[in-house]
């Protein structure tokens, strides 16, 4: 462990894959495309999932759980999500020692079969909203896979509901939206655009995709979650009926909502450096470690009830005592800082005797400090607190220095080549147009952002208003 | 909701299955032999997760996730694995669009894709004892299927390890066999005999297989955990070799185990009566609810304040309030004590005149007390630890009521034929004897209890010694 990585400036792609290996988060599996979660990786996935669940059940959302195969008919009865999904369907054609008679998907997302049973359970107003959420493992067949980004089988959640008007459906598609951003912005200190998706690139059978954009340290865009407005559309082709207050018979609104483990990307891409990964405090499976120095000929059994006693006084935090003998305490700092662990506490005989020890933050290079012991339950507590609003601040700053605006195609193009992050035009909502940017730069609109409603000439149509856009090439 | 459930009495395998769905536990779902679980039945298993997650993680395992599909070869590397598992086998096929160039099954266990990634992780003696568990679905399919106990899919976890040592690797073996005991018997208030099992019931590629066993409402065993150890069968098929501290190559071994949502089933089963459900309050997901009684032409706001008072005054259990003006309390009653919630609250105007409520226990009929506001809290704790040891309680004496030993043969054949229950009996270990009673019973040996050592002349061998055994019909 701790080999050397590849430095993020010289081969930004090659960093991350070597992050990930090093640091233990992942491993290729032996069928192609898809991945194993070790467990530091997973103890990340952990954390996300009890932010999440929490703010769900708080919102009124329960878990279920739906089956991982789906009746291939099932997935055909809505055209556009049929149209979507078809080229990366996993099918099962035998079980039991026999071919099925009719083949089963296993499940790319789970409106049609989550619909399927909302047509059995809905029945009066009263039973509106339904609200669902389901942590589960889905499959998409992927040609390109890349560890946690774009794997064949992932872990998510999908949220599935339903509504008796539009309104409530549009507002509940935003509110998990604010949850998502929430989570990404206070939890993984990671700045985002909330905005909602262009035609090309809303979910295969939604009405309306709202997302949330990050953008990593190689300034690419990564779209970190994603809620959709359904319409009646599912609710029409599965014949979701319920009888309203005057007993007429009405289909109601829908939503569906998702975040997955490619989030663990995301926080490896938008806060790592050359040494390795930063994790910010709220999400680290480790927040803090302690390493006892201990010098040739010196009585360990002092430092090492220091060290317990140091773990005692951070009761609350995460912390992790490294009293491996076998390595150096400059193996351990390197292993500690590949693995982005945010403060890490340094303790030797000198330091005992002044009743001290020695406190590094991970997100600032050169940034030992000596703490008195009296202080280091406040100190770390604040510290922690300093190095979460510190890393988020550094994702916004990079965020909002790597965005500029096109004031005309040619700018844009000229932008989107040059890699230069976001870039903001007045767009007029137009396929082919994105189509030919995305042919010539990569380039697709990420968002047309909530938070600007303005109208102004378009950088496409002659004498047509467009909206503020962000485009982006993207993972 | 709450139509008339079938008579435990009439029908054991109807009453369970009308409970399920009126319960709303789970559903069944449009694939032959899988279930959709939902919220209810899904809250159920969010608190063996919460309960054994804890557990796992404080005897230092680690949570993974390993990929939903594993390559046929794999399977077939483990002789007894493979043959244990084919006929249960669900097969993807076709992927992306294409045939896929070797098949892929869907995880009915996962020794084999784990321990192709230890051999890859497993190099020194330091990186033993390897401690991971993993959450996740699995499919093994089903002819003959019931709903929590037998599905073509279901939920569970599986613990995966290895040790330098043979003993070492028993030793983990029965800690987490005895992890599932004080689950079943402290939170499911389930009582269980630990064993191991016979040849014929042992997992397929285990050297030995040890089990909990519960009893059923219906006298019949319910397997409701197994660990097993795996010796070096599967380290040797996967070729997972360390160095020891002399630098010599070696094969660990192993131990899996694993419980499922079968676990749902079992707490049905084992404690429900004619009017539904009967939770422990440990896994309840309501513990208690607080029904408001509010006469026509009174003034439902003064009731209403009180019920949320009340709720405030029970903070920390898990408390719902249904003040559903559209059904009656009679109805709400009937609901309530079908989901099976521990403890009802009734309050009503004359009650708050006395500043008193009634206060029901759904483990005992009759069993209403009026209870002052003033000491509710208390009150409540403690009836709830009362309910929980009291159910726990019955489920030891219904199994110690319903076990008797048998002398010779014919003895435990009319017993097993006459459903007395579990039956034990010295017993010399001999598949065939065992088939035999199969065949005429339809009873199998469920253990060998692990705290009988007795040895005596068996039933079934001439001048042969036989270990203490329990026979029973099982699900």
């Amino acid at each position: 462990m701790v080999k050397k990585l590849t430095p993020m400036s010289q081969d930004f792609n090659q960093w991350y894959t070597d992050i990930i290996q090093e640091a233990q988060l992942a491993d290729y599996s032996p069928v192609k495309g898809t991945m194993v979660i070790r467990p530091y990786g997973y103890a990340l996935w952990e954390n996300i999932q009890s932010y999440l669940d929490k703010r769900f059940k708080e919102t009124g959302h329960e878990n279920a759980y739906f089956p991982l195969f789906i009746p291939k008919s099932f997935i055909q009865k809505e055209a556009e999500h049929v149209e979507g999904f078809s080229p990366e369907l996993a099918t099962v054609t035998h079980a039991g020692g026999k071919e099925l008679e009719e083949p089963l998907i296993v499940r790319p997302t789970s409106e049609t079969i989550i619909n399927h049973m909302f047509a059995k359970w809905i029945k009066s107003h009263r039973d509106l909203p339904m609200l669902i959420n389901q942590w589960a493992n889905v499959v998409r067949w992927e040609m390109r896979t890349r560890l946690f980004l774009r794997t064949s089988e992932f872990l998510w959640q999908e949220g599935h509901t339903a509504h008796q008007t539009k309104e409530e459906a549009t507002e509940e598609a935003l509110r998990m939206l604010d949850i998502y951003e929430e989570f990404t912005q206070n939890v993984a200190a990671v700045k985002v655009i909330k905005g909602t998706k262009s035609e090309i690139e809303k979910f295969a059978g939604a009405k309306v995709t709202y997302s949330i954009e990050a953008m990593m340290l190689d300034k690419k865009a990564l779209q970190a979650g994603t809620s959709h407005e359904l319409g009646q559309n599912f609710s029409k082709a599965f014949e979701i009926q319920y009888s309203d207050e005057n007993n007429q018979l009405a289909h109601p609104y829908q939503t569906s909502w998702g975040v997955s483990t490619r989030l663990i990307g995301m926080i490896i891409m938008a806060h790592g450096d050359d040494k390795g990964l930063k994790l910010p405090p709220e999400i680290a499976p480790t927040q803090v470690v302690i390493i006892p120095i201990i010098p040739k000929n010196s009585n360990p059994s002092e430092i090492l009830d220091a060290v317990n006693n140091i773990k005692a006084l951070l009761e609350g935090l995460r912390v992790k005592i490294d009293d491996r003998s076998e390595v150096s305490p400059g193996f351990k700092f390197n292993e500690w800082e590949l693995k982005g662990v945010p403060v890490r506490i340094e303790i030797g005989p000198k330091d005992l005797d002044k009743n001290s020890v020695i406190v590094a933050r991970r997100d600032k290079a050169d940034s030992k400090v000596e703490t008195h012991i009296d202080e280091l339950n406040l100190t770390i507590n604040n510290l922690l607190k300093e190095i979460q609003e510190n890393m988020f601040n550094e994702s916004s700053n990079f965020l909002n220095n790597n965005t500029s605006h096109a004031e005309d195609m040619d700018q844009l193009i000229k932008k989107l080549n040059e890699s230069e992050g976001f870039v903001s035009c007045y767009w007029s909502e137009n396929k082919d147009d994105e189509l030919k940017i995305k042919e010539l730069t990569k380039a697709t609109i990420r968002c047309y952002p909530l938070d600007n409603n303005d109208a102004k000439q378009s950088i496409n149509k002659e004498n047509e208003q467009g909206k503020f856009a962000i485009f982006s090439k993207s993972y």
